[in-house]
């Protein structure tokens, strides 16, 4: 499968450049200009070459409940979504491969799905994911999502004493559910990777991080988790160690190059420092940090300090979209409130940066893919810049970004096969995708959470509602 | 014209129902389930109709600098802006149409177009346009920008004494062309309107106020402003008024229920007082508010002072699109950010009208645009709930704010006139628009604004920085 880029506009240093890219067996071979025409001759002419975007956390199957989902904060909204959760598998199939497409056609080419883990289906849960994404030809990095608290656990208990529910299953029983994925699934070189991923300190004990952390050691896998995504866990945090949830997932060892953090809302600047020094990625998701009302990360600080930063979609019931190009654009320009001085600013191509090479850093693979560089993977993205919504000809990556780019890829490749020709997913049937989310959902507006019901009134006191 | 939309899904008060919708002479004859079918019959089935938006603040020649525009504040970045705005007619003709299809294309059927005018040829400008918005069918509020001050004087002067050119036009002569624009293109019965629209404060004169208020009250025409978009104009009213913009607007009588007022980012709660007894209607730009660094606009405050509210576009340059959905979504999701009680947050469905009937109140048309009432002008919008960006079926205008719908708007009628079908503009010709956009602009990178440069030494130095 290999085939020369002719004619198509790459960003340089300060400028563009129209160049040939030949592509050899999945990998960048050359970029100049007048190349010779190595296997298929592809036409570049008025079209933007970009190395794909990461889409660093998610949460597929979320997809079902997206639009529908109450207007709540974090705490209130997960028991919401708990209560209504997909639990057939059919289901995370198809938000699966929703996900792949909704991220591909917004410029993504590698996503790292957080999935949340069937009852007693865990591994068929993984299966099923990696089947789709195995499916439509996406990178996917599939981070199982455990616990070992109960969701009320998450909650600051405050003045008031709180007892919580056991969770179903033993921490030691999660453990080997993750190795027998990592076993069954992790293939990084098929572009399938398995990471360990405890979904933070506010429902995961000591003993789940450390069996992560061996894991991890053990197998060479990435960590990924949330990290302060609201208020409530801050004071949870407090509560739970004595101290930040930065300083106690340091001094756990959770902490590394490996390790990506979402959301990172409520640091201080201790905090950061810390993340600095032991080279975490920050997945920013400024779309859900809005919806749920969390706040606004301090993005320009992590910029600032020296922290690699990289943008995330977030699960669809809190953004309720998988447009990457939607949360680069927000993820950008959200923090221009945050300090009075516009150089500290993140520019178009900086956000390119973030979500290209930031999100290779985020899952160590910086050396094999993110930026358009020979002897990379050929995680590639064309734009054409003949639509209407990149029109008239600007900047075409500060009209990408800053504006609302509608049907614009027109192809992309992952590892040098061509998934995404002229705007449509080459892998799947996305009419028979449709058919199918239409017909095992329905409108629907009256549903009630017993969940929230329960716990409301706590959540209201503890937060000084 | 016409005809029965069949089998539609409508909003109800607490839920959504099916019905038909019988439209008559361009106005809604009746609304309810099985009725006769008048005129042409249209399929409803899995559509959502709605009111249409107004894009109720944008300035459409902007589109000529989309994406390319520095990552400025306001001040610098209107420098720039000037120091490249296209005087060519033929450019204001055709961004024009593209405001109004990507307009059309997200659910506006109202756009305001607070108009850039040619100097030398105002109210050739001015005709231009009105061609351009003829030609789509869009419903068009144009609001001529005036202003009779020059640039330089819309930053504070601080401690220093700072001398402004006076302005090119005088007064008299700027309210001569306002008035004449009036007896020549204002036909509210043909869908076209004229508004008053002196700029803000910043580069007004009262004598301009003074003469837009005795024009507005003689010809019955609304009154459109920029409102306290930024710190610096705040600094600024203080220093020409010694009170706050508002107050000194209130002053004067510039404000009242048939005055929309941009922006409205840097307001006390006694200016909201002042807002809310004067019926003011403020429009929520919230793309360029965060693209320029602006600030938050206290809009839950504004809600919960009975101020009406809508949302604009704001001009390509500063957001860099004209996506309706986008700013509605953007300016609903912000404010959770801004009151930790997710009771006060904005719901989709409270957020769809604020953009439907208040951006009709704020045209002192409510009683003719902005809801799907009998008798009332057919201003509708027909969603395809089959389209990708809006599966799973969950809650339809949930999905519909709260996601990133692409492509989903099936049908549009303005005036009961048919102006989309299929998600294609009728009345104009899209690819001609694309080539003629592509033909008259070219990719670049690299332009300096002289007028920043004379500047920004002196910005930096009286905001601090």
């Amino acid at each position: 499968m290999n085939f020369t880029i002719q004619n198509v506009l790459i960003a340089t240093n300060d400028d563009y450049a129209t160049v040939d890219v030949q592509v050899i067996d999945g990998t960048i071979a050359a970029i100049a200009p007048d190349l010779d025409v190595i296997g298929t001759a592809v036409d570049g002419s008025n079209k933007l070459l970009l190395p794909g975007f990461v889409n660093a956390h998610t949460h597929s199957s979320e997809m079902w409940q997206r639009g529908i989902m109450s207007i709540f904060p974090l705490e209130l909204w997960l028991a919401e979504l708990y209560d209504f959760a997909p639990l057939d598998l059919e289901k995370v199939y198809l938000s699966a491969l929703g996900t792949a497409v909704e991220t591909l056609l917004s410029g993504g080419t590698s996503v790292v799905d957080h999935l949340v883990l069937t009852p007693g289906k865990e591994l068929e849960t993984i299966a099923t994911a990696v089947r789709a994404y195995r499916e439509v030809g996406i990178r996917a990095f599939i981070a199982p999502l455990i616990q070992d608290e109960s969701l009320s656990a998450g909650i600051p208990s405050g003045e008031t004493e709180q007892n919580h529910e056991p969770y179903f299953r033993s921490t030691t029983a999660t453990l080997e559910i993750i190795e027998e994925a990592v076993k069954q699934f992790h293939r990084p070189e098929e572009g399938v990777s398995i990471l360990v991923a405890p979904t933070g300190i506010q429902l995961c004990s000591d003993g789940l991080f450390k069996g992560c952390i061996e894991l991890s050691d053990r197998y060479n896998l990435c960590r990924h988790s949330h990290l302060l995504e609201t208020k409530a866990q801050e004071k949870l945090a407090q509560e739970k160690y004595g101290c930040t949830a930065v300083e106690h997932l340091q001094r756990i060892g959770y902490l590394g190059d490996r390790t990506s953090l979402a959301h990172c809302v409520w640091l201080n600047d201790h905090d950061i420092t810390i993340l600095a020094q032991t080279q975490c990625t920050v997945v920013h998701n400024p779309l859900s940090n809005l919806r749920l009302g969390s706040g606004i990360a301090p993005i320009l600080k992590y910029i600032k300090s020296g922290v690699n930063v990289t943008f995330g979609c977030d699960g669809a019931s809190s953004n309720d979209s998988q447009d990457l190009l939607e949360a680069i654009k927000m993820g950008s320009i959200l923090h221009n409130i945050t300090d009075s001085d516009y150089q500290n600013w993140i520019t178009p191509k900086k956000a390119v940066e973030m979500a290209s090479l930031g999100g290779a850093k985020g899952l160590n693979i910086a050396d094999q893919i993110g930026s358009l560089t020979v002897g990379k993977q050929a995680d590639l993205v064309m734009y054409d810049l003949t639509n209407l919504s990149l029109l008239p000809r600007t900047d075409p990556i500060g009209l990408l970004v800053l504006g609302r780019p509608t049907n614009v890829v027109h192809s992309a490749w992952i590892n040098g096969k061509q998934i995404v020709s002229k705007n449509q997913i080459n892998t799947i049937n996305i009419d028979n995708l449709r058919q199918e989310l239409f017909n095992r959902s329905q409108w629907e507006t009256k549903r009630k959470s017993q969940t929230v019901a329960q716990i409301e009134t706590h959540y209201r006191q503890v937060m000084d509602l």
